[in-house]
């Protein structure tokens, strides 16, 4: 099959070894694949990433990944089943399309021992992403999009979950107010799953044009740039009252600090931007206002399905994220195309267009 | 009176007027205050505290303090009162002995206004703290101190009510396990509200043999020093299991990197070590572990007077804690000695030693 390989730092499109299901896994063919911020850091630090993950035992099971094999990123993918493996019982068929949660679970999988999970794309060798033109997948996981939901919006599961995630990860309900620091995908998202909740105000800020434009279009009440005014003042000007949660979803050193520094007395910081470098920040800062400072990653499968749902009953409206398609040859392009905010937020894979 | 004057960021010995009290105010004779870290911290880094303070917004009411001008440490005292002041109600009297948040209310105070409320002590050229003969306390905040706790123990109320506090906030309850990273005086009285809690295990490590004996005394289940083990290794081999609360009672630039690098999955990180400097972190390792950090300054009026009873009422033995005892000439000289940990804890300043 066709596929960007990640080979020595590198994409590159070449043609590689179907891969073939066994027991508990579907073979599926790849309608569309978002190409994550993540995975742009995956390309740039691989072996930090890695190195950081060993550090902290926090990896999923499975062989470690090696960078110096090739391995297949993208996991924000839809996908159109193909055949389902042996001895395998599954709820979907030839012809289904499925999205899934990136991981991989071992044949017989039992609740009970979640050590065989093995995540799919980026940090493994032996599973790819959907960079390419074929995947397995669990049989477990693969849930079937429903309600005749197009297969491109489907792909905008996975990252719409990952605010959903965060948002319930923050504790924040509502009667609070809300800041979102940056608005990438992830940004986003969050704006998205605040807006579902019920927050308001929601308080956006982005230095992108492009970008503060979909922030108010997926549900932020007031959008500014930064150069102009503050999040915190707009916050401040329009409610300053309700216990406040700021999403810092820049992911860059100094962020936190600042977060941490316009936080009022008492607030949270939900950090889910992720900023790759070591950060430095001022722990008086924190004691002094007695903040809350949490950490989101990913989401579990129920947020996933939920997200879903969500998405294909016409509650989240994710088409304005979507700002490009490439095929497979175009994955590379994509890459140094999402340097620019003004220009794009999500570019969908999209192994027929080659 | 005599005082331990800070005065051009020194300490001096001198003869300043005697206070008086006025509408709500008693005033009382110090007869013991208890040196805290934040005061040697406060001496060597008042003006940077003081800067942080005016950028963070977050000052208690009355006039911002000027280290230009005299300024009297103490807050952790107890204190025996002499008058009451004029037009001011209250449920003490003269020959009672008190203790008081260090905190100054004004006259005729109400709740829904907080903005009048003036700190005692180093943030204040005003209200002197307890390294002086006598103070003027609110008349609505000092606290007869009961069942005949003498002045000495009664003193350790404060700073044991940080720890009470600290725990608190975390969240932690009884099924959980707690790790505390230095056995200072907050890192002991943490332990100490642990012990209250009925948490187990309650895991210590400090470098000072003395800290650690006393780390037991208070209530810790392992006390480890961490050059032969680290605290979370004594966890894993105790426990591993129960949900785990750090707290981080050093306060030197590298241990939140160190404690967030220790914590489990899903882990709490609490804050409650005073660290003076900027300090680095690593946010990935918090992404990837979805921690949740906590910082935690001070106490509630609630929280104090529950500190109080359970130090009166025998539940909570702080005799081991007092290791040194000095009249206001010798406040000079204990701020040295406590940079020594082996040697001392908690040293008490009592101007009849003088």
């Amino acid at each position: 099959m066709r596929a960007a390989v990640m080979r020595g730092g590198e994409l590159v499109v070449d043609d590689v070894p179907d891969p073939a299901p066994g027991p508990g896994q579907v073979l599926v063919k790849t309608l569309a694949c978002g190409i994550c911020g993540s995975d742009l850091h995956f390309l740039k630090y691989g072996e930090e990433m890695v190195a950081l993950g060993e550090e902290m035992g926090v990896g999923l099971g499975g062989p470690a990944v090696d960078l110096s094999k090739d391995l297949i990123m993208g996991h924000e993918f839809s996908a159109e089943v193909l055949e389902v493996g042996p001895d395998t019982t599954t709820g979907v068929a030839p012809g289904d399309v499925v999205v899934s949660v990136p991981m991989m679970l071992p044949p017989n999988f039992d609740m009970t021992d979640l050590t065989g999970i093995e995540p799919i794309g980026s940090y493994s060798n032996r599973y790819n992403g959907g960079y390419a033109e074929l995947m397995v997948l669990s049989s477990i996981l693969a849930t079937k999009v429903p309600n005749g939901l197009d297969a491109q919006r489907a792909a905008l599961t996975e990252p719409m979950a990952v605010g959903v995630h965060a948002v319930n990860k923050s504790g924040i309900k509502p009667g609070e107010a809300a800041v979102v620091l940056g608005t990438g995908p992830v940004g986003l998202a969050c704006i998205s799953a605040l807006a579902q909740m019920g927050i308001e105000p929601i308080v956006a800020a982005d230095f992108s044009a492009k970008r503060r434009e979909l922030a108010a279009t997926m549900g932020a009440h007031e959008v500014v740039d930064p150069r102009t005014e503050p999040a915190i003042d707009a916050w401040q000007r329009l409610d300053g009252v309700k216990p406040l949660v700021i999403f810092e979803a820049v992911g860059v050193p100094g962020m936190l600090d600042q977060a941490m520094r316009a936080a009022p007395r008492g607030g949270r910081v939900m950090v889910v931007g992720a900023c790759m470098e070591p950060d430095t920040v001022r722990p008086l800062i924190g004691i002094g206002k007695e903040l809350t400072i949490g950490f989101a990653l990913g989401y579990d499968p129920f947020e996933f399905v939920q997200t879903l749902h969500a998405i294909a009953e016409g509650k989240v409206d994710v088409s304005p994220l979507i700002t490009g398609h490439v095929g497979i040859s175009g994955v590379q392009g994509a890459f140094a195309a999402l340097a620019n905010p003004d220009e794009h937020c999500k570019i969908l894979v999209e192994p027929v267009l080659d």
